[in-house]
């Protein structure tokens, strides 16, 4: 079995789970720290794993331009190039082809685009990212799909949905590291129809796990939330569920009352570098003056080096002056936060009390405090 | 004993000594990575601990501009305020007040200038610096000086030379915290009557240690070399004696053949993050296409994590995009090379072959290699 579910809530539909993979077991549900260029932004290996990462995410776009996947296959595979030696998933490049490229053109064979690096002409297919990430080694390969805008008209959410699914089976026969895990990508846009369609038509194809994608594209959060409610039951309970680019911890924690398993997102390591940092009572933003003597850690619930070792006066002073040491430590008490938060949640599961753990995360960050 | 001489070569004027401060002990000749804004870029302390750091160098110029000395020292000061518990040297600020601010005038009293982050008219007197290092809290606080830039007329020399010794004799009045040592620092261009004159003048008033000041300016080496030739004798040696801004490893090696105990310079970290890094065979310049392959660490003579974990392949990746994670682990190298470096000097001297080592250090660098 390459997912057990360990247990299961009786107030919801969140479980515990364990996922095997080449690289070991990851416990669900999860949350994947983003590692676009082989590498999670300031932050070593080791750094992760004192943060509580089980598994990060690559970018199959941007190790296709820089440096290449066949440079990386050559020097061992990705894990061996970036010192990680847990689990990787690697996305497809459908979402960054979609939103970083410039001058893209779809057709049914594939999708051809420039580079946002250096406006190289490039061409992606589903045979040539199951090729790319099976050069990378990635434990968790994605199969290409093709985004869709929102609001977008039945028509483009058929027409992408349906590409989607044909790739998704070129994908598949293309496969040729069984090793590797390979999950479909759900499209449908917000057309509960098409939802159903595409996830039915994957499911029929049969993937080692289901993602969700693209929701969190700028529709309102009920309509998201809605969605996944409606596509999740339609998913078999004997594979992993991931909702891709979500999100935020209040996201997390609704999808994963909807029986979602895995997420990932830049929200905690890009907002790191812009200053604004999560805690348990809410956001800070760390550039505020009002820090400028406050010798507190910035959660004191929190245990993480940055948390344990600098005030929160130390951090604004190294943000105001734009030091490297900066996004580093700002980085690690962010993922240490959402990485915890999936600890707290994975607990809540196993002692069956995900509900009250829902209500307690909530009135936390209602309290008005002085933080 | 504040310095003690522990052993010295038969060959040269090379010797090994202990330094005591407040936070601990230095052995000498050592380097002093440069940690300007509170944060010796890129790095955490412990880090910096693994790649050999006995002491660090904080600025006091820019300390003074941001966050300011006085918050820092209400926070409990700089150790404190950046999670570094060995000791810290910091600079007067002259030197920077020289080469970093704008419109700077000096007096009998002091020096007016304005600021280089956001123009704001600022001023320093001697007892100014005394009271910024007194409320950081350094280990070692250096007097103001008045700096000589090259070449120099001798009038100009002479003037600036008579300032900074007035400006010692300040210094040394108004400090009232005795555990924190104070290094007077000989100027007097490239002149070496007047080189004799401030040293024999700032060693009457009496210090804690005196630095070797207004060198590595751009003259040329063999005019440095001969400058620290002619002033280190006139220092006593029951005093450490810095050389401040030093430098290449080629440079310290011969500068501590000539008696010198202390070293700082931006060299490691600056290099580092241009991607120029020191090996036991020379440079690399990362950013070199040949390395693009290459699955080598670094320097193959290195322990550090970098040259532990990574190869010359992924080095260069992260470097040409632009990752946060090139600036740190390259930092990390630099600075055990440097700081290696030393504790090999330090070996050589207690073993008594300082000359065999720098014959050897020289033959290494010459060497023909494919790396």
């Amino acid at each position: 079995m390459i997912f057990t579910e360990r247990c299961r809530s009786t107030q919801c539909r969140s479980r515990r789970g364990t996922l095997k993979t080449l690289h070991g077991a990851i416990e669900t549900p999860v949350f994947m720290p983003v590692g676009t260029q082989a590498t999670v932004k300031s932050v070593t290996p080791e750094e992760l794993i004192e943060c509580g990462a089980q598994v990060i995410l690559g970018n199959t776009y941007h190790l296709f331009l820089r440096p290449g996947h066949e440079i990386i296959g050559r020097l061992g595979g990705l894990h061996k190039f970036m010192h990680w030696e847990r689990p990787i998933l690697t996305d497809s490049g459908g979402f960054q082809v979609y939103s970083l490229a410039a001058s893209r053109e779809i057709d049914e064979d594939g999708v051809t685009f420039r580079s946002h690096i250096d406006g190289a002409l490039k061409r992606l297919t589903p045979e040539k990212v199951i090729e790319i990430q099976q050069t990378l080694g990635s434990d968790i390969m994605m199969c290409l799909d093709s985004c869709i805008p929102y609001p977008a008209s039945r028509e483009d959410v058929a027409l992408h949905t349906m590409l989607t699914t044909r790739w998704a089976e070129r994908c598949l026969e293309h496969r040729t590291r069984e090793e590797l895990l390979l999950f479909g990508i759900v499209q449908g846009g917000m057309y509960p129809d098409w939802r159903e369609k595409s996830s039915r038509d994957l499911v029929e194809l049969g993937f080692d796990g289901y993602a969700i994608g693209g929701l969190s594209v700028g529709e309102p959060r009920d309509l998201m939330l809605e969605m996944i409610e409606h596509v999740r039951p339609l998913l078999p309970d004997s594979k992993p569920v991931y909702l891709m680019g979500v999100g935020t911890p209040e996201d997390m924690v609704e999808a994963v009352e909807r029986g979602v398993d895995m997420f990932d997102c830049v929200l905690p390591t890009r907002n790191a570098r812009n200053g604004m940092l999560f805690t348990s009572f809410g956001r800070i933003v760390i550039k505020n003056s009002r820090f400028a003597l406050d010798d507190r850690p910035l959660d004191p619930a929190c245990n993480c080096y940055t948390c344990r070792n600098y005030s929160r006066a130390y951090l604004r002073h190294l943000f105001m002056a734009r030091e490297l040491l900066a996004y580093r430590l700002n980085t690690i008490h962010n993922l240490s936060f959402f990485l915890g938060l999936m600890g707290e949640m994975r607990q809540a599961i196993e002692d069956d009390r995900f509900k009250e753990f829902k209500r307690e995360f909530y009135r936390k960050r209602e309290k008005t405090c002085s933080n």
